[in-house]
Parts: C-alpha cells; structure tokens; sequence
C-alpha cells in the first residue's frame, strides 16, 4: 500500500515541495536537539496536499471568519504545521523556524493557539484536536443554518484534520467521533495518518483494531486505506470526502512515519528524537536532496506562496459577497459581526437584577443557574451549549430554543451525549472556531472526565463556560463515587480558570455575569444540587460582591472577634454560626469567598478590608478538600472541610456526621476566641 | 425485538424471580425515596439467567479466587445487584436491602467495593466497570498463564459485565475494548443493556451509532441484538460467548427500561426516580404482582437460593484439585497462595540498599526508578504493568519478562496503548482481582486522562501503583502541553491516595518502597525527565526519611534562622541555596518533604522536629503550583513556584525565566531574616 518512492508523483514540483517540509522539519529538529521528525516526514505529502490544493484560507489574514478550518491534532509533528505555515507566506519567518522550541519564539514544541498566525488550537495532548475540529464543524454548521441565506453561503467552510494512530487510541476522539457521526457532520474530513507505529513499536501490540469498520459503526464515510505518500491519491480521496455531505469522512491514509530515513523509518525510533546528523546525511542522500539545511529551492517556494494570492482573491470574493449580504440583511451581517467579535448585545443582562426579587422559597443554585441561562439566552442569541445526557438535572437547557441536530442544525441546545471529556474538548473548538459562546454542564464529579479540554481552553484563554452541578456531600443519596471532594480545589489549581462558587440565587446571577464578560479564559460554575435559602439582601451585603470574588456578607459588631468564612451552600453554615455566636456575645464577621481566583487578583487594600490581617481567629467551611484554605484562615485559624470520602445518605445527614455544622462552628468559634 | 411480555419465557418461576428482582429494586428505591428503578427492571431478566444458570460462585465465600467475577459497570442499577446478593445467599438481609441509600448500610447508592460480599468493585462513574472487567480478564489468562499446569485449570473463570449505554458512550469503554479485542481476551463477556434511552431521551439525540459495526471494528465477537428480556434468547447468547474463546463477546441485549410500568417504560423517567406509588401500583397489575412491599415469593427464594448448594460444591471440587496441585507443584501452589495474599515475597527488597552505592553521575528519578522497579521484579514475581505507549520514557520497562499478549499471556510487560484512561481502571482490575500488584506509567501531565481511575482505587483502597515521570517545567522543549503545574497539588488532593516525589535516586528507592508496601491504597511516583544530582548520603541525612513523608537533610548548624523546603528536583535548589547563605552566615535548615500525606500523618513532634513552631521564616520551593504550601511556611514565610503555564524551551533556561533559582532562593531568605 505504501509507495516506494513517494516522489514518484509524476510531478517534481510537488515531490521538491514535499521533501521541502520533510527536511525543514528534519533540520529544525536537528537544531533544536529535540522533537518529533518521523511524523512530518510521513505525512508531508498529504498535508501538503490538502494546503495546496484544497485549503481555503488566506496567509494574510488568519482569522478571516469563513476559511478553512485546519487541526493537526499530532501535534508533537508541529514542524509540519510551521513548515506550511512559512511555506504559505503566513507571518512566520525561515529564522522562526530556526528557533523552533527555544524560549520565547513563534514555534513551540506543540502548536499554540497564540504563538504564531494559522495556529487554529493548541494540541499535542492526544486525541484533543479531533475532538476540537469535531466542535468547530458544529460551529459551522450552526453558523451557517442560522445565517446563512438563499444565494448567500456566508458560512460555508470545511474543517479538516490530521490524525495520528495516538489520538484514534484515546478515548476523546471515540466520543467526538461517535458525536460527529450523530451529527451527520458532513464539512468535517479526517485524514488518518496510518503509520502502524508509535512509541512502544507496531501498534498492533496495543491497538490491533480495524479503525475503518469501527468508524463506519459511527456512521462515518471511510475512505482507503490509501496510500498517504501518493499526492494523487489524496488528491482523489479529499475529492470524494469533499463530495460526501451527509457524513464526516475518514481518509485511512497509509504512510511510513521517518519517510525517507533509511535507518530509521518504520520504527519508533523516528518519533521523537533527532535523527542525527549521520541518518540525516543518509536521508538526503535517499531522498536525493542536495540543499543545506534551512535552504528551501526557490521553485518549491513560488508555488507554495500562490497561496498568497488564491487567498487574497477568495476572501476578497467572499467579502464582495458578505456586503451584498448586508444589504439584504443588515440585521443578520449585524448580529454576525457582532457575535464574531464576541461583544455581549446591548442590554443583555436587563432584567437580571429583579430575577429573584421576592423569592422567599429556598431554591438550588443549578436552579437558579437555569433561570438565568434562560434570562440571557433570549439576548444573547449567541449563546449555545448543552450537557453530557444531564440536562434535566444540570438545568442547562434553553427553553424554545430547539436542538442541535442534523434536522436542526440552528438549535441551541447540545445534547453531547454521556461523554464529559468529547463535551470539554468540541466545546473548545466552538469556542475557537468563534461566532458563538459556549457552555458545557454535567455533574462537578465528571470534571475528572473532562480535566484535559478545561485544561486547554484555559491556556488558550478561550471562553467557555462549564455548568458543574450537584456540587458536594450536599447530592445526597448517590453517594461517594458523586460526591466531589478534591475537585474543586482541583479547579483552582488550573491556572487562568475562574471558579466560583455561588452561595445562593443572587450570587449565581452574579457568577454568570462574571462567566459571560470574561472573554480571555474560561469559567467553572460550581452549583448545588440541594435548594438554598435566597439571602435577604435588605439584611446583607449585595451579592454584587461576588464579582470581587469575596466580600462582607454580615458583622454583628463594628469590630469583628472572628471571621467565617463560607462558599457556597456552607456559607450559609457560616451565617447560622454567626448569628448564634452574636447570642454568646461573640462577634463574627461572615465572608462569602465564592471566588479565590478573582478575591486573590483585588488590591491588596481590599482584601485586607474584607480579611483584616489583624484578626487571626478564623475558620473556613467548605464541603471539600480542606486543601489550599490556610492562606486564608492562616495557621491560627481552622479549617472545617473534607480530607476523606463522602458516603451514600441524605445531604443533610452527611453533613451532620462529618461535622459541617453550625454548631461545631459555634464551638470551634468559642474555642478560638477563648471563650472555652 | 424486545419481547411484549418479558415473563413469557414458558418457565413461570423464572418469570417469578426475574420479577421478585424487579420489585425488590422498586421497592427499596421507593422506599429511600432515591435511586434508579428503570435499568433493574429492563435488566432483571438477563442478569438472572447469568447468576442463575452461569455464574460460578459461592456466596459464602466471596473471596473464592477462581469464582467467575460479575462487574455491574452500569452501577446506577445497584438494586439488581443488591437482590442478586440477597436472593443467591450472600451476607445481604432484606433488611439491608430496606436500607437502601441510607447512612452506613451495606446497599449504598452505588455499588461499593467494601460494602458487602460480592460486590466486585466499585461502580457509578460510567465505564469504569467495564474497563475494570477488562482487567480482571487480563489477571485472570496472566494467573492461568502462569500456573495453571496440565490437568490443573487452576486459574479458570470468566469475567461477565452488564454495560449500558452510557457506559459505551463513555471513552474509557472504548479504550479498553479495543485494547480487550487485541489482546482477545476470550473469557470475557459484556451483555450490552441496549435500551436506547439515556437520561436526556432517545440515544439516538446523541448516541446514534452501530455499536455492534464498532466493537466487530474491536476485534469483539458480537452477539444479538437478541430480546434481552427473554430468558431463552439470553441463555443460548451466553452459551455462544462462552464458546468464543478467541475473541470477547458483546451480546447486545434489547431491552426495555422501566419494563412494567406503563406510564414510564422506555422514557428517561423510568431511569433516575422513585416511580412513585401510583405507576407501583400499575406495574403490579401489569406485572402481575401481589406480593407487598419486599415481600419474596418462597418459590423464588428457594430457587435462587440453591446458588448456596451449587456454590459450595463448585468451591469443593476447585479445592480438591488445588490440593492434587499443591502435590504435584508445591511451589507454584505457594507463590500462587503468597501472591492471592498479597504478601511481598521474603527478600523482596534485598539489594536496594546498595543499588546507587557509588552512584556520582547526575541520574533522573525516571531513571532510578527503572532500576528499582527492575531490581525488585525479579523477587516480586507478581509486579505486572506498563505504560501508556511511553514505557521508553517512563522507564517502567521490565527487562526479559516479556510482553503481556496473546501469544503470551505471561508477560508481565502490560503495553496498554495510548490509553491512559483506560490503563488507569484496568490496572483497577487487576488489583480487584487479586494474585498481582499493578503499575502503570505515563508523564505526569497526563494524570488528567486518568483521574477518575485513581480515584476509585483511592476510594477502593486497591494496591496500584502510578508512575508519573516528566513530572516539571524540567521537561523542557515539549512545552506548556506537557508540563505539569496543577497535577501534583492534583494528586495531593485526593483521600487516600499517597503522593511522592523523591529528590534523587536514593528517595526514589525509598518511594519504590513505600508503594509496595502500602496495601490499603494507591501510591503514585512523581518523577523528573531530567538529571538529578545523586546526593552523597555521607554528608547528608539517610534517604530513608522518605518513608516519614519529610525529614532534614541538611542543617547548616544547630540553630537555624531560615528552613528551606523542596520536594524532587527542587530540593536541589534548595540544598545549594542553603550553602550559599551559610557563606553569608545565615544558618539554614533544608527539608526534604517528599510526601505530604506521609508527614502529615507523622506524630505532631515528629513534624515539629523537622518544622519547629519557632521558626516562621520558611521558603518552599517547588515547580508547580503554590496552591497549598501555606501549610508549611506559614502566612511569613515565601512559597517559590509557578501559577501560569509553562513554555518551550530548555528546561533550565525556564527555571531562570520562572524565577526558580538557588540565587533567588538566598535573596528571598536573606529578605526574610531581615539581613537586606
């Protein structure tokens, strides 16, 4: 199946441009003693075929909204992606390439969402970037079904991506494959990078399974196997893939990973590590290239630099149309433009204030969380999203609003299936296709499901929102496999995530606020399963405060003999201790701390007003890991927290054998203060 | 497919027991007022024919090492498991049954490891059951591998799991039935609860594929679909899966979930509810039932009950021929007992102490701890793991003990496939299976493919063992993707779960002990890719204070005025920025505090010897997360580590970027002791 010579193309352009890639990817490995050379030497010839002849994009313009979508989900072959990308005349020089993985430069180890121009997302965990180009197909759709027009296809683009046997083994790409196959996602081509090998040898040691009859199961069109290293053929193949509109297509694409390396190529030898200078001399002898390192043959590079002009030239079409559009629909171009920048629509948080205005009857915060889901999801008619098949119970669902589905490709609700991480990851790439805003829900436990998207979309800065319900020992009855317990500390770990933890309906409006105007990261909603009572803010600080992460709920006196400190349903533990204390002539302060993340970034003015360094005798209680809470009650104060596992029971009987009481609060209190 | 009448199987009395099962589950979930009816209902049939007329077991002893092994991975469904144990003769009163889901009872919401006999492993997480049966199937051909001898199949059982939808949407499950289908695992069979309905609905919103086109892809044998609800089609299913020894089944079972109740059969609100005693009371007239409320038809409990007798004489005869075994291969039958035990074998540790005598050369943890795994593998002749495609990297390679496939099921090099999450809940299964202690390895920042695994077996209290190599920002080049930060903090965080992370290739023999000698829980090694210096152990205070969690390494003299602490590469940083304050007569402390949980469990004046009240000026250092190190150095002192992403580049050069430096390190202490 494998070609012999992938040179015998009968093209020698094509061949000058393919080892063009294959040995600007050698030498910068080579220079940077370190990286991933057999991938890009592999699949160089159906990258360069898809950028040359398919691709729709512009160099010049990298976040023009209708090109091409393209995710080289191997990411450790990044020097493939920056090959194309400089060989293409997007903003990134030969000397970038030089200083691949050095401190600093456009070309990082992995591919980053930011580093260089025409880095679509950041990949290199496996199985991430199929799952990213999985949702940004979704968003396309989306775009396209709710904006588009008769005569105007002003969202029309395909999303393709390069896949390795590593990211077809882990779990995430079975998930977002399984969904894209629901979805009937028909603008989505894979291309299967099929070299039979990775790092412990053959795969067949670990992964004997027959990849197209399992993608067939997920109503996916298949296509090959073909032989990856044959321009013609992959040339043909994303022809008929491109053709194929009712199902994703999977392009099973035979290649030699270390194509060309004589002593290295077929073996995991070629992965990841320099191929050294002797097997590179070799290489070149091989693959008959007679240019110093670095040197790229002037005719390879006035070819791929026409993509310059093709792009100019279609997007200026695309423009020309996209101005015809407005005309017939200005409040359609209008309303794109302006999810496109992602600006929140005017007055979009009216009415948000008087939500629960004389609401007396305690109420869960995912409850609350869903009654203003839907207050926004009128005005913000960008906002779209789902849950992992937990919908009626994470209250994630926009009423009147439809479903997203192949009959209706201009719903609003998601429904992502029972798969967490595929939810996580197809999240970021809507996010990263851009146009729309969008939230996940699912139970607080299943974050561990779904650590590595949220972990991505936070180093990306993307924003999405995670709907984490059912928060604590609180769920009850389900018991010890559902109660979180390091999880939300787990949250705050990750950095440039939000987390907040709203302690009744008023702060849960207030969270969303937080969560819809952070536009450089994303935002972990943690949510009770078990109502709380609505605090009466004629009687306590306005929950405004939450947008400073913490704030003064309550002082019995001007002068404050203990601080308590509570989150979310354990705040009003705190509260309940407060005032009993006031009863036993102890005076409390009560903070609600809904947010480390944005209590720890206010000036340090503020901070000391709310937690006065001159009063020591504090104690926090949070249904969680007591982990991370001294640098809040310090090492005078105590922590009254969770440092087992939970148990199968009612919420509030849990919460009395462990402990999580007012009146131990009470008593703890007594003891600090010295009054026992 | 599905049957109109499930209790038309022309055997009345089975039609009894399948229906006792169903109102045993609708009753105790009736009575908590919580729980899961729909799935025991739809699956009662099924799961009775297998107790009923396959499984091998012995209710009076649940531990009985040969006994075929039941996984319920759709755990949600705990009441059919909970009747089975009652109706077969386990330890299980209907009295406890009536408790269902209250605090400390032996029938919590999900099923429990701990909670009672027969209850394999903890389940409720979806796909983790799965996954885990596919461990206990890999044990078991290992076992048999290995000790069975010719006329003595003393290690002989199948491995049956009942799965559901979720459970198969889940990636996990696919991670670990490909790798089941590669290694065919032949005496594994899944029965797939095919009910198309999860909670938001149809499956087909969300789940539309041909699951059994994806597991034939597997390499499974697959089954059906058959009627799941009639006795016969599920009887003359197993009989053919049991026949397939090559390959594992999946018989795909049509069922109907909330089978009876005529208002809520086939909805997603049989699935998650009390049915409430209006439809209870439809189901009884639909079902033909009269009994009260747990009330167990006689005829029914005596026929199940003749498990008791069955069991017993199954267990006998297994017994007998271990004795004619024991004869004839009295020291296979010791190391086949001793491993059942899970005692270490005498000497197990004999050697280490001498195993970097002389060792001068720098040597990365990752490094020492290959050579330990390797200099203790060949006593602990039961050590069996691998790695999730790294094992190169990770150095958990376990030199000619061969490869764990099927041409040689007595490897004990596990290649588990770029799977960590899978690699994660199999390795659960091994260890619940007993005669093995599992490893794993992969880089530390793929933890978060695993988390959901380790926290079961934290929760389970299994002997696995986690190797978690390319643990920093030392890593280097592969960048931000790779490089832990919230990962360790991460592992800290989890109850139960022990974390290390030696500083040199003696604490790494040190760690290496710890874990496995830690029975009651998991233990996971946090090692560098880079070179650490060996610390000469003549100068500086014994390796063995690992085992304490934390311990002084160095005193620069009696009296210290600063104590600087580091775990793994750090603690280099801090030893040398400890002698350089000497030069500057500033009497530092360095503490090696390999292992939180470890010190935090030590005696308080243990803790205080090592971290004296007395002196607040205290520095960690640590590449990673802050978040936490407040409980050693105190509201005074200065934690030094990173809460950002990290970056592509040497690792050194981002050690100097990110501030992590011996001279940073004397500058901050010379800053705290008031010296500058």
């Amino acid at each position: 199946m494998v070609s012999s010579d992938a040179g015998a193309t009968g093209n020698s352009l094509d061949e000058l441009c393919i080892n063009t890639i294959r040995f600007l990817s050698i030498d910068a490995v080579e220079k940077a003693k370190s990286g991933h050379p057999g991938t890009p030497m592999g699949a160089a010839a159906m990258a360069y075929v898809l950028w040359d002849r398919f691709l729709k994009h512009n160099p010049l313009d990298s976040k023009w909204p209708d090109r091409d979508r393209f995710v080289l989900s191997a990411g450790h072959a990044s020097m493939l992606l920056y090959s194309l990308l400089y060989l293409t005349g997007y903003d990134l020089s030969l000397d970038d390439l030089k200083s691949f993985r050095t401190w600093g430069s456009k070309t990082p180890g992995h591919p980053e969402y930011h580093a260089a121009p025409g880095i679509e997302t950041t990949t290199g965990p496996l199985g991430q970037g199929f799952a990213n180009a999985v949702g940004m197909a979704i968003a396309e759709r989306w775009l396209a079904e709710t904006y588009n027009r008769p005569g105007f296809e002003i969202n029309n683009h395909f999303t393709y991506t390069i896949v390795s046997d590593g990211d077809l083994e882990e779990g995430v790409s079975s998930e977002a494959a399984s969904l894209a196959g629901t979805l009937k996602l028909g603008k989505l081509v894979a291309l299967y990078d099929d070299n039979n090998i990775s790092i412990e040898g053959n795969t067949s040691i670990a992964f004997n399974e027959d990849v197209a009859e399992r993608f067939r199961g997920y109503g996916w069109h298949v296509i090959g196997p073909i032989d990856g290293m044959n321009p013609a053929s992959v040339d043909a193949a994303i022809r008929v893939g491109q053709a194929e509109t009712a199902r994703p297509t999977l392009i099973v694409c035979k290649t030699t990973i270390g194509y060309g390396s004589p002593g290295k190529a077929g073996t995991g030898a070629a992965h990841g590590e320099p191929l050294g200078a002797e097997e590179i001399a070799l290489a070149r002898k091989t693959l008959g290239w007679n240019y110093e390192p670095f040197v790229v043959p002037e005719d390879a590079l006035k070819h791929t630099r026409q993509a310059l002009e093709r792009g100019k030239q279609l997007q200026q079409k695309w423009q020309e149309k996209f101005e015809a559009y407005r005309k017939a629909f200005p409040e359609e171009a209008r309303r794109l433009e302006e999810s496109l920048k992602g600006n929140l629509p005017e007055g979009w948080d009216s009415g948000l204030a008087d939500l629960f205005k004389g609401q007396e009857k305690p109420m869960a915060t995912r409850e609350a969380s869903g009654k203003v889901l839907n207050a926004v999801a009128g005005k913000i008619y960008y906002l779209i999203g789902g849950s992992a098949d937990l919908a009626p119970s994470t209250k994630t669902n926009l009423k009147d609003q439809g479903d997203f589905s192949p009959s209706n490709y201009k719903g609003r609700n998601m429904h992502f299936g029972v798969r967490e991480h595929a939810m996580g990851s197809v999240s970021s790439g809507m996010a990263l296709h851009g146009g729309l805003i969008p939230y996940t829900g699912t139970f607080l436990i299943f974050y561990d499901y779904m650590r590595p998207p949220v972990r991505l979309a936070a180093m990306m800065g993307l924003r999405v929102i995670y709907v984490y319900t059912h928060d604590s020992i609180g769920l009850g009855q389900d018991g010890p496999t559902h109660q979180p317990i390091e999880q939300i500390v787990g949250l705050r770990a990750v950095p440039n995530l939000v987390t907040l933890r709203p302690a009744d309906a008023n702060e849960t409006t207030e969270a969303w606020k937080v969560a819809l105007q952070r536009r450089n990261g994303p935002t972990a909603l943690i949510l009770s399963r078990q109502n709380l009572p609505v605090l009466d803010r004629t009687k306590f600080a306005p929950a405004s405060g939450v947008s400073r992460g913490g704030y003064v709920l309550w002082d019995a006196a001007a002068k404050p003999d203990v601080i308590l400190i509570g989150t979310g349903s354990e705040l009003h533990i705190a509260l309940e201790a407060g005032k009993r204390l006031a009863e036993k002539k102890v005076n409390a302060r009560v903070v609600s701390l809904a947010s480390w993340e944005l209590f720890d970034a206010q000036p340090v003015e503020y901070r000391n007003s709310v937690l006065p360094p001159g009063i020591n005798k504090r104690i926090s209680v949070e249904a969680a890991s007591p982990l991370g809470w001294e640098r809040y009650v310090g090492t005078e104060g105590l922590i009254m927290g969770i440092s087992h596992f939970g148990a199968s029971a009612p919420g509030e009987v849990i919460y009395e054998k462990f402990g999580l009481t007012p009146d131990r609060m009470v008593s703890e209190a007594l003891r600090l203060v010295g009054t026992v």
